[in-house]
């Protein structure tokens, strides 16, 4: 329970893959009218129901603001664990603890900076509470990473190597003081990796300054899945192709080649003019403006124990997503959350949740 | 971590004497202006060393609203737990669980209904929520007790004997609907006791009713100590002589007599003109004038783990009181905590821990 003045791979501490056990999984409860519309009471029926798909495979813990603290209760299975917690908005991927373990099964959480994705959405002072809160609230103890990083713009294998897009990690709206030299020592001490696999960009118009976390993720050590589209009018063909490329170009930290497996995306979606009248517009937030394309991707999912909660979309590639990800995941059951009203927030599932080893 | 339908008493769990073995200690940060003066900072001065005094002992954590987060954390030891939690005022010992204890080691907690001592502190609405927020974060299981009850008004000593006043336990402030039998069928349920010795009155203008915890406590089985003074013409005199006499002729759950101490009290304290001067004085609020006379006692220590927690006031009794207390408790370490502004918001070190086996 408290602050180490060292780094995880000094002590001997990696971030595992997210398909390894995992104790359980946090996230945080929506609320910030200028984000989710409607007083995010569809955004909250959304996390209920993805609280509850994962809740089937693992502990899962909510937190929630004072003010939300009974409906949040109340619209939640009761075996959902509800802690207080303030916050800006409730993208615990991003804000929250990255999870380490050594071999011995110990676990401690690293701490970033956090400065809403560039600054993006004002204030989040609250945020940057939240991995330190839930570090204290399970007794783990914390390092403090000295560079600004959110959670969705790294993906690991647990065997040494890392995943990012440069679009995020070298933009200078997270840390322009920074040779991509020093990111790359910094990611190497925090996460204990050697290898760290550079693609270009994130999903088209990710206002995430393109997370790799909607683009490709790992199935397992060697193998990744990469959001693609075959319509090479849509600029998202260029990313994908790009990414694409670079991965069949790469090697990871073990030598291997990847098997790199394409799910197609939904349909491009854009924001009705209802749903970006049900949000206020105040300064200081991305506008949510009718017409504006949001970045969809089935890649955005969560690996529970034994299980895969993903979004889909009411659109004609979800059953081509679900089975491409069935196959990948044979042993795992595939839950399909309908995920727009999380979308519209800005992001998905893998975005909501944070795992705990 | 589920809302049991049963009683402690029918599954076989009992609450178990301070004296008996911690996990830890729970406490809550002050702030309200309307109850603790100079917006709360000489009391958080004095709530911080007495943390810090039964971190010593065993582990301690500090619930701490939202706006007080990092002030909290800056002002105390980097060994006490801060975690997030709302509140209407800091009296743990009152809005906290009761936790129960079984042989087998397990752990549970009660949640009784809480009304702010007979209503007297407007609004409750987030204290009443403290002891399930507790429950979940520690993964306790929790039983709700159908009766309004502050942990502050009753003292166990682990064998089946259960320590009350009536002043407290029969007002009609509280329970008004209950007979005092169906008040007792409540407590044996709950804290699974057989004898229940009731007293009188409290200490002399005690505002919450004449809580026991600032009258009387359990040193170990068999052994009271209990707040006294030599003056008659002191209103507390016939209050503590009518409880001598009922302790002399009472017998506890085993069959035995109990052994009373006497411990004396400081002289009587009025609040000051300038400490008075610091409060709010908003409508809902038991006002504190100045010339009010203040409830002191020592009796209001905390027993941790091989150590006491003791209130003094800069008194002539102060030294008499810490001798005893000693001399009560052989194999323990006294730490004494100067605690005027800690008795100005109308309780004491007990008032403000609430110890978790």
């Amino acid at each position: 329970m408290t602050l180490i003045n060292s780094t995880p791979r000094k002590d001997g501490f990696r971030m595992p893959g997210e398909f390894e056990p995992h104790a359980g999984c946090w996230m945080l409860w929506p609320e910030r009218p200028d984000n989710w519309r409607l007083g995010a009471k569809p955004a909250q029926r959304a996390f209920a129901t993805t609280a509850a798909a994962i809740a089937q495979f693992e502990p899962v813990t909510m937190g929630v603001s004072r003010g939300q603290f009974l409906n949040a209760r109340q619209m939640l299975p009761a075996h959902v664990r509800v802690v207080e917690m303030s916050y800006d908005d409730s993208w615990i991927r991003d804000c929250g603890p990255t999870f380490v373990i050594n071999d011995k099964g110990a676990v401690r959480g690293v701490d970033w900076d956090f400065n809403a994705w560039g600054g993006i959405y004002f204030p989040w002072d609250q945020d940057a509470l939240v991995a330190r809160k839930v570090l204290k609230i399970e007794r783990l103890d914390r390092y403090k990473a000295d560079l600004v990083l959110e959670g969705g713009s790294i993906h690991v294998d647990g065997e040494g190597t890392l995943l990012v897009t440069e679009e995020c990690l070298l933009n200078p709206n997270r840390n322009p003081q920074l040779t991509k030299e020093k990111i790359e020592e910094t990611l190497r001490e925090c996460l204990n990796v050697e290898q760290i696999v550079w693609l270009d960009r994130g999903v088209c118009l990710d206002e995430t300054s393109g997370h790799i976390d909607n683009l490709c993720c790992f199935v397992r050590p060697g193998v990744v899945a990469l959001t693609w589209t075959d319509d090479r009018s849509d600029p998202q063909h260029e990313i994908s192709l790009d990414a694409y490329d670079r991965l069949r170009a790469a090697t990871d930290a073990r030598g291997r080649k990847f098997e790199v497996h394409k799910i197609h995306q939904p349909e491009p979606m854009t924001i009705t003019k209802e749903e970006s009248e049900g949000i206020d517009a105040v300064e200081g937030t991305l506008p949510r403006r009718a017409g504006d394309r949001l970045a969809g991707s089935y890649i955005n999912f969560y690996t529970a124990n034994d299980g895969i909660v993903m979004p889909t979309f009411d659109d004609p590639h979800d059953g081509a997503a679900i089975e491409t990800l069935q196959r990948l995941f044979p042993k795992r059951r595939i839950v399909d959350v309908p995920a727009r009203e999380i979308l519209l927030g800005g992001g998905n599932i893998h975005c909501i949740t944070q795992q705990q080893p």
